[in-house]
């Protein structure tokens, strides 16, 4: 049954409207390499370090108003029910409580689906939201959501996304559970021809689990009202989406909506939208004329805010004998939770390896769980685990190197778009890490290793989109003192916006770095993409170069009327504006500015789109050297040798971070991270990091970083690619590679864990 | 004995730099009058009124942060006296008690004078400041006080300028009393060869009182570091003042100074300036990283925060026979206080009326007492006083009624800078405030009535810059949903400032009032002038208005791409773009932002200067109807007519406020209202609101009022000119001038207190 799906229009996501760009952005060379730079590329310490170290920083837990209160939600214990009465007398008869919202008082906000409700009276998950109590303490918020009486109605339920599909099986929103009832087809060439031309076909069959973003820093929105304008502090990766979100659902206008976020404890993903508890806390806000706070616990974070969804990938490969690839096919399943979002994991093999012929089928399902979201790199960390397995189990079929097997169909141009990369130093990558990690010393021979632990190394492949994203504006505010305060309405996760910002303004002006404040977080700043996607640093600092190189201009030009020279025999440099040709007339930023009726100067730059006619992505490779004990079965992650083509490199400390952050972050998914889920009862048993387990200091491995880009020359005038996500896409393929290499059997399944490698080896 | 004096570097005040201007202004058309306008003009109720009414606007002293502690400063109860000893240790001991900084343990910052610091060990006045302590509660903090002991040495002194200025006196500073050694001068043509030919000379002396600004909000700051950033809330009308005088104070970059005001109760000059106690809550605040809050309390208001110098002032005026003015003579003396300020009141005298010979000598006088500083109109209130008076004594001399008097002698055009008025319809304003009073009911011959109770009419006129002030700016962002925000670092003093800021953008862009967000009192925003000197409404309107008209402008080229039609051909009008040949052809703001690639539209808008070749002022009149008492000596004011030459009215609702409580404030100055100084002692006597009497409801007179103006059509794009000033003028001159009409006695001193009149009618 296709029945179409609408999804709610408070819902603001990010569009990319490709139709005019009204702003006409000014055109730089771009900068040669790093090392004729004198801020940008170098491992300047993070700005906001002593907020951090100090703990000074003011994260949304850390903000405090007069009289606030604090919420706290009432969730369904039940995969799937119909909420058939809720009787709130006794919780609303506690002293200190002072708002209880539900569907009985609430306003009708659609969410998700035009057809779902902020308060919706069918529960399709474990967690989905019944009432929202609002008390003068968490406690008192807390001991009141036990006093409501909730009738249910249970109903039966499906938990994968196998039986979703079956056509007997519970409908999640009373229709198909495929989503768009089909999957997301893509053909290129002809596979069935590809497949025949093929000397030999492997066909594998790969799983992966669902896994949480978990960051260290739960969902939190504070809302306060002065009349009708809503200010929220908010835990997100994305001010605008919340401020429109939040707007378009109470139905006011954006400009009365502020929403604020300047420190914050990590975001892989499941703060990239307003959350049901922020509009929560602004409607109980509006009520009770307090400022209301709810943050959700480590036990919802595992729940109701997202995850990573599950895959089921069929793959088949046909290669030559030479090692020509000539077909790919993959069909993938992946259950999205209840609520719409895609669990597509293809990108990597449509892509990455020279294919004429490719055929994708991408399932995402409906299921009483929770709702799926974009998770750091969604898609193809799942599809880069299974294809870059297939990838070595044909290499080694046809008794190739992998590395040599990957040289041998290395892509030069995007196969989907069929345009050129901006750049693409891949190849560089593959041959640096496979120097960093000693290649040869690998198994020839998988599992040949007689010892009780046996090592192995293995490699992995990363694409991911480079570019950046929607246009991005910041102003810069030079001040009478010549001073520097730069605006942004950008977001810092915690990967080092700040710092970036204050080096390419600096650098532009030829200033240190001390002598520019940066402000970002705040939608009262020009607006700025949502931090995701990798495009916070390529659609961002093009921005300040563009209000920085203008601010230059307009010194030049203050300069030319105070010293009665023309424009063009100026010249700025180091905080000097002076003459070209007679070098003794010259007058700095302090002077110009006391010497103009201007009490500061303002500039306002913007970066547009990416370039027309290419591609422009990031690409890496990461090798990894893993001990695996026979007895029990253990991994042990030795060594990670990650090598990239990023682009320009504008902070080696706030890169290297970030990789760092993403390989560890891969290891967890590879080895321990799963999310499981009950089929009986469907319910989660891993609700808190006891029971989910993720990677400790213990587990990182020793990680060796090459940067093999100076810089992108065609993308933006800055040249920097993204990374926070190419960090994390390659780990548990190269991991699991390495695995099959010292232990010589496939363990198709993640996460790696002790029982299915003594499974694998003794079964 | 000549002093050089230099004033502290660290106090950064408004100068006017006149070299060249970088802005490149727009020039508009000026909006035609008010009654072709739709918004401008129009009894707007205050955007901000909801907030005033419910409470919940959030004024300086209503910030609370977490972990603040509360700072109280100790003040010298002697006037002069130098600090030999301070032992803090009792006082530290007390619990609750955080710090203590006094001239011990502070940086030296220099404050008023290069020679006088922050905590200075000449203490030059009661409640100059010995220390600061910062405890966790005020209470506490008071009790801290009493536990510093103090070793003063005691020094002579002097109170009143007079005294000061003999020879043998104290002197405050070591150096003469009179401020620069001489007295500020000002000769046009030759007064003697004027008074030469005059048929009458009239010789009189005047004084007036010192008296208190005593705004409803007591001077507050409250001071917070986050890292090397600092973040003040304060009661203030010059954020950018405080901003650059705390940066240069504690010798960091103002870009790192962040103030903010968002709601204010009242400020009449003395909070145009950063306080010590700003200073005292930064330096306290980073040294024990806890926000602290200062704020000073009544009695510190009525001592220590600024006041309104007393004057003496004796004026001599030639006239001949037909009412012609020969020559004006003025030489006033005024108490500064302890440092520096003028006290000069000769302006009106310069210019209000047609006089070729004028010489007027100003001498500021420093005596050990609070300092003075601008209070609303400085000079003007107390020079308008005399020489009002002294206008009406020439025109009895030679039998003229005052009014026609006043229009014989009316000047066309500025006197001083022998430049014409980009307009002036004073006359307009005699004739219509006549008309109100009923001018011609006045007792032809002063003091004839033979009632107990004697009434009398009396006139005045105002002379007041109207112009707008240093440049400022302004910007509009729209956003995606066609929602606007106004963002421009000014001021509103309860003013009104965010309700015209929000009309003149509603009027530009031909949309609802209620569609803006108005957003000032930031220093993160562009940059506006103190607001003081009348200057908001004529500095910050043109600039909203240039950032209104650039945006129509974008919103013209956004559309002209869209439509794929001529930029020419298209117009905008109420939020919609069209073709001015095709009716059909058309698209909303809302269809413009979203068919483009731009997620919000920013344009910034500036107001650069006043024309060159004019003199921009406000005039008025007003006309005082009053009511005295012979047996009791008791003046009631019946009614003020008040007729005004403002250029556009930006909101009648605000303006007619504003008016009310400058006549409100200047019949308390001309009433009640006065700071006594004990002569033996050199203490204050009136340190609280019992003592210190302001003019209540019930002291309200009837109050009408005209506006006799249009637009001022050559002072900026919008024509409006300021009355924040004008307001408080001529009230005291014509309640003087309406006395002496009732019982023919001249009262030649303020306040017009009871035991005057009864002196003046049986002595």
């Amino acid at each position: 049954m296709a029945v179409k799906i609408i999804k709610s229009k408070n819902f603001v996501e990010t569009d990319f409207v490709e139709s005019l760009a009204e702003v006409p952005v000014e055109e730089y060379k771009p900068w040669p390499e790093n090392d004729k730079l004198k801020i940008v590329g170098k491992p300047v310490s993070r700005i906001d370090a002593y907020e951090k170290v100090s703990g000074t920083a003011s994260y949304t837990t850390d903000k405090f108003l007069p009289n606030m209160v604090y919420g706290k939600i009432l969730r369904s214990p039940h995969p799937n029910a119909i909420l058939k009465n809720l009787n709130t007398e006794k919780a609303e008869k506690l002293e200190g409580v002072l708002k209880i919202l539900s569907f009985k008082n609430c306003p009708e906000i659609s969410w998700y689906y035009d057809t779902s409700l902020l308060f919706d009276k069918n529960l399709r998950y474990q967690g989905d939201e019944v009432a929202c109590v609002a008390a003068i303490s968490e406690r008192i918020a807390l001991e009141a959501l036990k006093l409501i009486e909730v009738e249910y109605e249970t109903l039966p339920f499906v938990t994968t996304a196998s039986e979703a599909m079956m056509s007997e099986s519970p409908k999640v929103h009373g229709w198909g559970n495929i989503l768009d009832g089909k999957p997301d087809t893509y053909v290129r060439g002809d596979v069935e021809k590809g497949f025949n031309e093929a000397d030999q076909i492997i066909e594998e069959e790969f799983n992966t689990q669902v896994v949480v973003h978990n960051p260290t820093e739960v969902h939190c929105s504070l809302a306060n009202w002065d009349d009708d304008k809503l200010t929220i502090w908010d835990s997100t990766q994305a001010i605008f989406s919340v401020r429109d979100t939040v707007a378009a659902s109470l139905k006011i206008p954006s400009s009365k909506v502020r929403v604020i976020k300047k420190f914050m404890g990590g975001g892989f993903g499941s703060k990239l939208e307003a959350g049901k508890h922020t509009i929560m806390a602004a409607l109980i806000s509006r009520d009770i004329g307090k400022p209301v706070f709810i943050s959700v616990d480590r036990k919802e974070m595992n729940l109701a805010v997202g995850n990573r969804p599950d895959s089921n990938q069929k793959l088949k490969i046909g290669v030559k004998k030479d090692g020509t690839i000539t077909a790919l096919s993959h069909i993938s399943y992946g259950s999205v939770g209840a609520y719409p979002d895609s669990a597509g994991c293809s990108w990597p093999l449509k892509t990455i390896y020279l294919c004429p012929n490719v055929k994708t089928e991408e399932y995402s399902v409906l299921t009483n769980s929770g709702r799926s979201r974009a998770m750091r790199a969604p898609g193809h960390v799942q599809g880069t685990f299974a294809l870059e397995a297939i990838i070595d189990d044909a290499a080694e079929k046809i008794g190739m190197d992998p590395l040599e097997f990957r040289l041998k169909n290395y892509a030069e141009t995007d196969q989907v778009f069929n345009v050129p990369y901006t750049s693409k130093k891949l190849k560089d990558a593959y041959l640096k890490g496979a120097e960093i990690i000693r290649w040869k010393r690998r198994n020839k021979t998988p599992g040949s290793q007689n010892s009780e632990v046996k090592n192995g190394i293995g490699m992995a492949t990363q694409i991911w989109w480079g570019g950046g994203g929607p246009p991005a504006y910041a102003a810069l505010k030079l001040n009478r003192d010549s001073s520097i305060n730069v605006f942004a309405g950008s977001q810092d996760l915690g990967t080092g916006t700040y710092t970036f910002i204050a080096q390419v303004a600096a650098e532009v002006l030829e200033i240190p770095v001390e002598k520019i404040k940066v402000d970002i977080g705040d939608t009262d700043f020009p607006y700025c993409p949502l931090s995701g996607g990798s495009m916070t640093a390529p659609s961002v600092a093009p921005a300040i170069r563009d209000a920085a190189e203008q601010m230059k201009g307009k010194l030049i030009s203050a300069a030319a009327a105070i010293l009665n020279l023309p424009e063009e025999e100026l010249m700025y440099s180091q905080g000097l504006v002076s003459s070209i040709k007679e070098k003794d007339k010259k007058i700095s930023i302090t002077e110009i500015v006391s010497k103009t009726r201007n009490r500061e100067l303002i500039t306002n730059g913007a970066r547009e789109k990416n370039p027309d006619g290419y591609a422009t992505n990031s690409f890496g490779v990461q090798f990894a050297d893993v001990s695996v004990d026979t007895l029990t079965g253990k991994v042990k992650v030795n060594k990670i040798a990650a090598a990239y083509d990023i682009g320009r490199t504008l902070n080696p400390k706030t890169l290297y971070n970030q990789i760092h952050g993403g390989i560890i972050q891969g290891l967890g998914y590879a080895l321990f991270e799963e999310r499981l889920l009950d089929r009986k009862t469907g319910k989660v048993l891993t609700t808190n990091l006891h029971s989910y387990k993720i990677p400790t200091i213990k587990d990182a491995p020793e990680i060796e970083i090459a940067i093999v880009s100076q810089f992108d020359p065609l993308n933006s005038s800055i040249g920097v690619k993204g990374v926070g996500e190419p960090a994390i896409i390659p780990t548990a393929a190269a991991i699991g590679n390495a695995v099959y290499n010292a232990i010589g059997k496939r363990i198709r399944s993640l996460p790696i864990t002790p029982d299915k490698i003594i499974k694998a080896l003794y079964s």
